[in-house]
C-alpha cells in the first residue's frame, strides 16, 4: 500500500472504533449514566490507544475482529481516565468542550467514571482468547499504574521542585503505561512471539513518552483550538511539565526568577503565558524540548523495524509520524 | 458445633479477612494513594459480604482457601463503593470516623475509589478455578448494576414523589446486588450444584432487601454511635427510603403535611428528626418497616433450609440473625 491507501486504511479503522463505541452507549437507561457517556465518545478523539492495538495485533499476525474489543476497552479505559482526572485537575475544557463535571457536576462525572471502568472489563471480557486471564492482568496492573501516577502528579503539584527523574517515572505510570498495554495486548492477542511483544513494548514505551512530553510542550505553545484545552491549562494548575523541568534545570538564576515571578502572579492568564513562551524560546527549551520529542520517535521507529515487515506495520509507522505532528 | 461455637467461628473468619485486607494494603506506595486504603480497612466493619462469598463456598463443599481472594476482591470492592458514595451524597461520617473526601480531600478520595477497584480485579485475579472468566462476568456485571443503583438514587433525590416499586428496583441494584454477587461467585467457587447455586441466590436477594431497610429504618431510629453515621443523614439528604415511602403511602394527607412540613425546615436537625420518629410510631412505619424485615429474613432462612445440612449452613443462619438483630 501507499502513504495514502494506509492513511486511509487508519481512517477507516477509527471510525469502525467510533461506530463500536457508540453502540456500546446508545440506548442504555439510566439516561443520567449513559447520557454522559454518548456525550463523551461522540466529541470523538484521536483513538490512539486503540488504533495501537488494533495496528500491534495485526503487525503480529493477528486480525481485526479478534481484538476489537480489547481496542474498544482500552479506549473506554482511557476515557475513564479523562472524566476523573478532569475533575481533580479542575479542568473545564476537553476537546473544545466542557467537561463532564462541568456540563452535568461533579456527582454525576465521578459515577460516570466508574460506569465506563466497569464496562470497559464487560467489553474486555467479549474477548476469546486463550490467554484472556494474562490479559485481563495486564489491564488491570496497567490501571493501577495509571492511578499510581495520577497520585504522584497530583503530589508533584504541592511540591516547590521536581527533579526530571521523579517527572520521567511520573509520566511514564500516567501516560506511557495505558500505550504500553494497549501495545502489548494487541501483540499477545495477535499470537505475537516473545521477540515481537518485546519490540511492541519498547516501541509503545518510547511513543508514549514522546507523546506526553509533546502534549506538555502544545500545553505552552498551541491555541486552545489545536489542543482543546485553555492554552496553559498545566502552568496555571502550577503543574511540573518537561518544558518547565528543564527550564528550570539550565536557565540562569536571574532568568528563573523571572519566571517565578511570572508563574506567581496571582491573575495568572494569557500575558503572563506569552511571556514564558518567550522565556522558553529564547533559553532554548522549546527547542530542546523538540529534540528530545524526535529522538524519542526515532528509537521507536527502529523497535518497529525488529517486527516482519508489512501494511500494520506500516501503519504503525504512518500512526507515528501522524502522532508526532499532530495531524492525527 | 453449637451455637457458641459457630459464632467463635465466624469470628475468626472476620479475623482472617481482616488480617489479609491490611496484608493487601500496607507498606504500598505512594502513601498518598495507600494510606487512605489502610485507613478504611483498620477501621474495621461487619464484613459481611466476604462471610457471605466464604460461607456460601463452604455450604457446597468448597473450602476457604479456594474463594478467599474472591472474598477479599468483594469486601474491596464494596469499600470503592463506598468511598465514591460518600463523596456523592456528601456524608462526612462513617463508621464512626471522619470520611476520606473528608479527612483528606475529594481529589484523594477518587483517586482512592478508583485504586481499590482496581486492586479488588487484581485480588480476583488471584483466584484459581476453571470457570475464572463466569466469575469476573459476575462480577463486573453486578458492579455495573451498582453503578445503576447509585444513578437512581441520586436521581431520586431530585424527584417528590417516588413509589414502591422504583425505591425497591433501586434498592435491588445498589445494595441487593452485591450481596446477590458474593453468594454466586461463593456457590460457584464451591463447585455448587445449579440447584444450591440458585438457592444462594435467592437467600442473598432476600437477605439484602432485609439488610438495606434495616439500615434506612436505623437511619431514623438508632443514635450515631450504633450506625456509625450521623442519625437521620438520609433524611437530611432528603432521600426517600422504605419507611418514608412506606408513610407517605399510608397515612391521611393531614399527617403527610405534618411530615412535609418538618422535612422541608431549613434548619432541618435533630428535633425534626426525632419528631419524625414519633409519626412513624403513631402511623405503625416502624411497625410494619419491622414487619417486612422479619418476613423477608424468614424467606432468607427458608432459602437456606434447601441447602445441605452442615457447619457452614448453620453458619449462614447464624450470620442471618446476627445481621437481623444488628449485633454483628
Amino acid at each position: 500500500m501507499n502513504q495514502t491507501d494506509i492513511q486511509r486504511q487508519i481512517e477507516l479503522l477509527r471510525r469502525r472504533i467510533d461506530k463500536e463505541l457508540y453502540l456500546q452507549f446508545q440506548a442504555r437507561e439510566p439516561r443520567m449514566l449513559y447520557e454522559p457517556m454518548v456525550y463523551l465518545f461522540e466529541a470523538g478523539g484521536k483513538r490512539i490507544r486503540p488504533l495501537l492495538l488494533i495496528l500491534a495485533c495485526q503487525s503480529v499476525g493477528g486480525n481485526l475482529e479478534e481484538c476489537i474489543h480489547a481496542a474498544l476497552a482500552i479506549e473506554i479505559l482511557h476515557t475513564f481516565t479523562l472524566v476523573h482526572d478532569d475533575i481533580m485537575d479542575h479542568d473545564d475544557v476537553r476537546r473544545g468542550r466542557p467537561t463532564v463535571h462541568k456540563k452535568w457536576d461533579e456527582s454525576t462525572a465521578i459515577l460516570v467514571g466508574d460506569g465506563l471502568v466497569t464496562i470497559a472489563y464487560q467489553v474486555l471480557l467479549k474477548t476469546e482468547h486463550p490467554h484472556l486471564k494474562r490479559i485481563i492482568q495486564i489491564f488491570t496492573d496497567g490501571l493501577l499504574v495509571l492511578c499510581v501516577g495520577q497520585a504522584l502528579d497530583k503530589m508533584f503539584e504541592l511540591q516547590d521542585t521536581i527533579s526530571m527523574d521523579a517527572y520521567e517515572d511520573m509520566i511514564e505510570k500516567k501516560t506511557t503505561k495505558l500505550i504500553e498495554v494497549a501495545c502489548e495486548i494487541g501483540a499477545i492477542l495477535g499470537n505475537g512471539s516473545e521477540k515481537e511483544q518485546l519490540a511492541l513494548k519498547r516501541y509503545a514505551h518510547c511513543l508514549g513518552k514522546a507523546f506526553q512530553i509533546q502534549d506538555d510542550l502544545m500545553d505552552i505553545f498551541s491555541e486552545e483550538k489545536v489542543s482543546g484545552k485553555p492554552m496553559g491549562s498545566d502552568l496555571i494548575e502550577k503543574k511540573k511539565t518537561y518544558p518547565t523541568i528543564h527550564f528550570l534545570n539550565h536557565s540562569a538564576t536571574s532568568v528563573k526568577r523571572e519566571f517565578q515571578t511570572l508563574w506567581r502572579k496571582k491573575d495568572f492568564g494569557k500575558k503572563e503565558i506569552l511571556c514564558i513562551r518567550e522565556l522558553f524560546i529564547q533559553e532554548s527549551t522549546y527547542e530542546s524540548t523538540q529534540q528530545v520529542i524526535k529522538e524519542l520517535i526515532a528509537q521507536a521507529l527502529e523497535h518497529l523495524s525488529e517486527l516482519k515487515q508489512g501494511d500494520a506495520r506500516e501503519s504503525l509507522r504512518r500512526l507515528t509520524l501522524m502522532i508526532r505532528d499532530r495531524i492525527s
